[in-house]
């Protein structure tokens, strides 16, 4: 059986986006009223494969790796975002055409009108489309750019375009603003003037209590509950290093204005890992397993030279060379890619991006996307980040909670530091509630800010400092504080670890997928093929008696009940359709197999078994052709393998 | 090995919260931020746990029926829940106490006075405190009532408190400020007055979009996304009635003070299934297989007289004498029954309760809770409504998309009826993009409706007509309305289904079953066992290597390769600890099974099996001890049926 679908030249989105609504994969929410943009419901077929490949991931990843699952609430207080960075810097820049009101967002503007000038420099020149663009017409349906002008453009300026659209994910608002300026960007339809960009909050905001006093948001990631839970996740994996917590959960994003199906959604399923590691040692015990892995690198540099060829190479080879910054990023990446080949991913369609500088989050030592290529062009699926230590210290920071991991050292050191010794016996009677908060805050300080107290209680005889949730001015002095440097044996090390985090858009994932299996059969042009991994389609087999008689329905039965026994997900299908139309219908479902009972079957328990992607058939008892299913779904026997003791079957009811 | 957990009179709330805390089941949401009340994460044993009893029920509803399975975003706007009701309807009623700020939830307040009230008679009278109210006093400490006065009551007066609590969920916002009036409750810390209830809604509110136009709310429920989809979920299944579709997945409730733990959160995993039924006919195919089961029900009738005494009957019984409306509902109560007790439910502490006249929604024609006894009372866990028609009919009313289905007729009918017919033609070039929207309109039109319009045009030649999302009033003549009364002859009947529908609070089960199954063993009290059934358990095996010994580590490596081969969930312990102590940690973990490893499996590959409840042991070769495991664990058999063949093994070391 193919690992792949069948090469894919005559794609036509539109084509599967009719399969994928026909049978109620997703449709938009709340149709009936008109619908609510980047709003999706899963049907029947799709729900059932995210669950399978949740599954997968599940199996993939947390058993695997023994990682540590935990489900966190989606509503979020306002400070721990704050803290987290959200609140200030979770936001797209939007252009505002104030005249008709429109809304755009800015990055994407500038995207398209520019590659909209390049298709029509390139018709203006006499330039073939090339293979794959061929779709394009229809993409631009959904897009902002209804049309595009045959114009001609300058060498250099066709240069400029490349360079601009190689590096795109890399502008800052202002600098956005500048290219709009300077390449006279407009409103698409009416060709009005636009604002300048503005940032605007992706997160959905709401109030917490009956009071209204509580703000809140709905998660814009996983990973923070994670974070949180840093104590109680280190003392249930009996304080061992290193060790990985994982969440699967919705997420939500208010974009500016979704317009790519699922790949650009307001609420959405992710998947995330927080592999937290010691920061002084970041090679992985499993990293031999995976290192030999070849994959498709766009590294930093590439980009910022204005290009986009891929780069071919081991993932060891990419460790080794610096091109990934450190062994456990580098696992991670393998096992990223052996999880989307599984499900169905096209390896040709895969590749991984790395964060250009400007791009990457300040904290972030190294980042690097899996990208799946699609017909709305390259989408970033999977994010591949080393965080370092950024969230687990300013949670800490804000909290005075430590969050660290404290580690026996193999040989005592000597070190000399600052001390603070606290009166606690008199910080109750004078701070009373305060005082907890007081000690905490004071334990927290680093080196320098101690140095600095000590002079001051020294000259001075004491400090005044203003503490968080302290109200006004805090008063210490020497009687109720001591600084002083000593020397000490220490036996335990303290360090905060660095998180390396892999992070699933599962939507995005699906309908990659359906775009990489979706074909069509060529003497059949009308009706498509969803070639679907069995591992994580929907249903796995479909049972089709010959005929209505009454004959066949008590083998359908014995079918079913064994079916059902061994927990294989299957449908039957006894309406009144031909065979052909009924495996047609069934094609478009992606189900892998099917099982036709006819007369025959009824004498010798015999059944057909028909393989969706090559139609393959052959036949045997059915218990022999269930267990070469079970064999091929579940436990990655090739067809070949598994039906070698089958007899081949030359179809009776022709497929037509 | 026993079904449910040994006799529980020693249970102590505190020591299961220490348990469930140590072991992170689950813990308040953003802890070290002060924590958010209603707001809990889980842990991973909890999320396990919780992923375990989603799994049952998927293969014990949606498998076993054949349900379809959606997953529709929780992000719903305005008018959906407007015209589901939820807008106006979705609330509780709330007192405040205008001097200090706080906020009651008034059926809880007055319930919690009421009691205390009660309390404090029993022990004026000198009354001892009943078994199982042992607990209270802890249980006050999260209650509003911190403080009870000994204070003897007129007889009268208990009756009437006794029938008040009775009826508690019964009362209205304006009934419970007479109540609030009549009986002097006041702020139970200082005494102060109350303003009288008003609503509250609960639901969580936000905007949708960058414009902040678009009004939304968190949902509710799951299943308005279900009744949305009822057209394509009909089209799914063919046609073919009935049917049901489920969805498993978060709702939010903005509750006004939330205090007991996972019962009542402001974030919670629902699992929902709407069975679509005709109306005429609420038979169901497989209720014979269930109406002999035996269930616990407290009628309206007994409520309403001031009772809470249980009947016990059969399913089959109490649909026979009309005590449960229908067929349908009565073979899911039976099969929530099943579930629950599969699950971990103690069969006598679970009761189904019906909804009151005044409690139940107007549209509904039966209503039944299933309610869980805990130290906080008897709690609702699943609900199970007979919608009735309400909510297709009023979204289709809302959309004029028609919801329903049409079914062919065994006999013709002939039916005499108003009927409109529509110039088309004429209705693009008049009312261009209206058109559609008023021809919808004007076919979702009722038989008086016709008949008054019909009358009109006769007289007046034409209508006018103001049409939901049409500006200004519509114009209709004769030209382009015709309004007569006919004859036909029908083949098909059309209806709107009405929905059975069972919803599951996942959280309160889960909280439930922990209660339910928590016990001491009598020679260690101070440490806990969690009986959880091996089907939903967490973790299934602890592997228990008797020494760090490098001789073992072989062994260890090859049972940990088959378990994980068998995919049966395992953890190892190779700590220091004693094993008595390693045991102990999993008795608290719910852990059904141990296998201890020893240097004589390092000779013979045996291994010594010991079961959580009845600390019994058997030993056998490692294969045989892990088919007993699976056997046990996923094929209900027994465990004196499943280590029958096994050697009965006499500890050496010790449990202590």
């Amino acid at each position: 059986m193919s690992t792949s679908a069948p090469p894919n030249a005559t794609f036509s989105r539109e084509s599967l986006e009719q399969v994928l609504k026909r049978r109620f994969f997703f449709a938009p929410a709340f149709e009936i009223y008109g619908g609510v943009s980047g709003l999706y419901d899963y049907g029947p077929p799709g729900c059932a494969f995210q669950a399978n490949i949740v599954d997968t991931w599940r199996k993939h990843f947390i058993l695997e790796e023994d990682m540590l699952e935990v489900d966190c609430t989606m509503l979020t207080p306002h400070e721990v975002l704050k803290t987290s960075g959200h609140v200030e810097k979770f936001a797209d820049w939007m252009c505002k055409d104030l005249k008709t009101g429109e809304i755009f967002r800015a990055d994407h503007l500038v995207e398209e009108v520019l590659e909209s000038r390049l298709k029509g420099d390139k018709a203006a020149r006499g330039i073939a489309v090339e293979a794959g663009e061929e779709d394009d017409d229809k993409k631009k349906r959904k897009k902002k750019v209804k049309e595009i002008k045959n114009i001609k453009l300058d060498d250099e300026v066709v240069a400029e375009y490349e360079n601009i659209l190689a590096q795109i994910d890399g502008f800052s608002g202002p600098q956005l603003g500048e290219l709009i300026i300077k390449y006279e960007i407009h409103n698409p339809t009416t060709n009005g003037k636009l604002e300048p960009p503005v940032e605007f909050n992706l997160m959905f905001e709401t109030a917490i209590g009956p009071s209204g006093n509580l703000k809140g948001y709905l998660r814009p990631e996983t990973a923070q509950g994670q974070f949180l839970n840093f104590n109680k996740l280190l003392e249930f994996n009996n304080e061992k290093m290193p060790f990985a917590s994982a969440s699967i959960g919705k997420s939500f994003r208010n974009e500016i204005a979704p317009r790519a199906g699922l790949l650009r959604v307001r609420e959405f399923l992710m998947a995330e890992i927080e592999h937290f590691v010691d920061p002084d040692d970041k090679s992985h015990a499993k990293f031999d397993q995976v290192k030999h892995i070849e994959l498709s690198f766009l590294p930093k540099e590439v980009q910022e030279s204005g290009s986009t060829e891929l780069i071919k190479k081991s993932i060891g080879e990419a460790v080794a060379t610096g091109l990934v910054d450190n062994e456990t990023l580098g696992y991670f990446i393998a096992r990223i890619y052996l999880f989307l080949i599984k499900i169905g991913v096209d390896v040709n369609r895969l590749r991984f991006r790395q964060h250009m500088s400007n791009e990457m989050a300040h904290y972030a030592s190294d980042c690097w996307d899996a990208e799946l290529q699609t017909s709305y062009g390259w989408i970033e699926c999977v994010g591949c980040a080393d965080r370092s230590a950024y969230d687990l210290t300013v949670h800490a920071a804000r909290t005075n909670e430590k969050l660290v991991v404290r580690q026996p050292l193999a040989e005592p050191i000597t070190i000399e530091q600052f001390e603070i010794e606290i009166a606690k016996k008199k910080f109750g009677p004078k701070f009373r509630k305060d005082a907890g908060a007081i000690e905490k805050w004071l334990l927290n300080r680093s080196q320098t800010e101690l140095e600095n107290f000590g002079k001051e209680l020294s000259t001075a005889g004491k400090i005044s400092v203003k503490i968080d949730g302290v109200e006004g001015e805090t008063e210490l002095d020497t009687d109720l504080i001591k600084i002083e440097k000593v020397k000490r044996t220490e036996h335990i090390r303290e360090f905060t670890p660095n998180v390396i985090e892999p992070s699933f858009g599962i939507g995005r994932i699906i309908y990659s997928i359906f775009e990489h299996q979706f074909w069509s059969r060529p003497e059949d042009a009308d009706r498509g093929v969803l070639s679907l991994p069995p591992l994580v389609a929907p249903t796995k087999v479909l049972l089709v008696p010959l005929s209505n008689s009454a004959d066949l329905k008590p083998v359908v039965e014995k079918v079913s009940n064994f079916l059902r026994k061994q927990q294989i997900p299957f449908k039957v299908d006894d309406s009144s359709a031909s065979i052909g139309k009924r495996y047609a219908r069934n094609d478009e479902l992606g189900t892998p197999f099917g099982i036709t009972i006819d007369f025959e079957s009824v004498k010798d328990e015999s059944v057909t078994l028909r393989e969706r992607d090559s139609t393959k058939q052959v036949r045997g008892t059915y218990e022999d052709i269930i267990a070469a299913i079970k064999n091929i779904t579940y436990f990655g026997s090739s067809w070949n393998e598994s039906t070698a003791k089958l007899t081949p079957f030359e179809t009776q009811a022709t497929d037509a």
